[in-house]
């Protein structure tokens, strides 16, 4: 497939390269010349522009408000660690915050019992929120909790603030963390939820959670805009 | 945008989970129907499936054999690690291998050279090579090496081996690395070298390693198919 896209490919990436150096040159905020001023510019038929822009789009350089396109601000660099995204957005000096969208109660199948170790059937507290950083939806995150180890969280958690420190008050402390990070797409639901587009490149990452005792905490998946974020870490010998 | 793609999203998310169920039912390598067949299945618009069977291709649970389509293997699971790729999928039984694709030769520009901590102009030797797991290409990786440091590097190396096996062989250990991760789309000669459709998520993934003097040994790129990878990391309080 690929081979059969390249010549088209070619050409729009020729046009995408020029962009990126029209790009480098703007500062975040300024508007970004239209598609039909483009065509004219490059002397390309507006389609490969269009194609160029798209990926610009998807990648997080440029972004549109409303009908204007203008240059997107820098990805938000994130360390992957074991503590609240919350809590490292907002020490970062960023404005983190959350939006409930909503609680649920069910009861665990097989999968989500092997993974927190409880019996199938055990009933579960589901958590979903979008993570706001500064403002920008930046992340969908479901988490799944045995809600028999924290009686009273549906009605005393502020859900804009930290899971995290919720559960702490609870005496369990978060110990190690297993992740695994996939790349995927939007499904129309979590792309509405995000505000992307549904062709965005979003990551997803699966955690389970354990506390000192090594007792799982939570599983928790979590899905978090590609054109937005990027993850960092550092590792030692 | 994602607002406007909704209802068709919604019709053929319909058609992707009544389909994830029956690859849930099925093994590696056996056949998956036709688009037709399909469509008269579900009573829906070819296009409608088509849409379906290519989210289910960039997500790897089904691949092209010629004209053939079949259900796909699992994902690769690489855990994050400060060492070589090569060794790591050897390790876990897998038969890990390089193609050559080109050494280069050039010399730094400012970024390099401050990732490097070299003077800018300073000589380079640059690698990339396609990574292989089981006959299947996986990965793009570019290295980039201050060439002074690595004397008849470029001679004597057996590129198919593992590069980091290579520098320790010049007294050199890897004690620290710091990497981003983002996701991004391949271009069109990325696609081509990994066999892959321009529209699969793939793993990107910047890479400077620090030898036991915290002296910079390599910037590396590495480009990963999020069809075939899924990474994981553990973490500790």
């Amino acid at each position: 497939m690929a081979t059969t896209d390249e010549p088209r490919m070619l050409k729009h990436q020729v046009v995408r390269s020029q962009l990126d150096k029209m790009l480098d040159e703007l500062s975040e905020g300024d508007p970004f010349p239209a598609e039909r001023e483009l065509a004219d510019t490059f002397a390309v038929a507006r389609e490969t522009v269009r194609q160029a822009l798209r990926e610009l789009l998807l990648a997080g350089r440029i972004e549109r408000r409303g009908r204007a396109t203008v240059v997107a601000g820098p990805k938000i660099v994130h360390q992957l660690s074991i503590g609240s995204y919350t809590e490292a957005a907002r020490e970062s000096g960023r404005d983190a915050s959350r939006i409930l969208i909503a609680w649920s109660h069910f009861h665990a199948d097989d999968t989500l019992a092997d993974h927190l170790e409880i019996e199938t059937g055990d009933p579960i507290i589901q958590l979903e929120r979008v993570l706001t950083v500064d403002g920008v939806r930046v992340g969908l995150e479901r988490t799944r909790l045995p809600e028999r180890r924290y009686p009273g969280l549906v009605e005393n958690f502020d859900t804009p603030s930290s899971l995290y420190a919720a559960i702490r008050d609870y005496g369990i402390d978060f110990a190690r963390t297993v992740d695994t990070i996939d790349t995927t797409l939007p499904d129309a639901r979590e792309a509405s939820l995000l505000h992307v587009d549904a062709r965005t490149s979003m990551f997803l990452l699966n955690r389970v959670s354990y506390d000192q005792n090594d007792i799982p905490i939570e599983h928790r998946r979590s899905l978090y805009r590609g054109d937005r974020m990027t993850f960092t870490t550092t590792m030692h010998a």
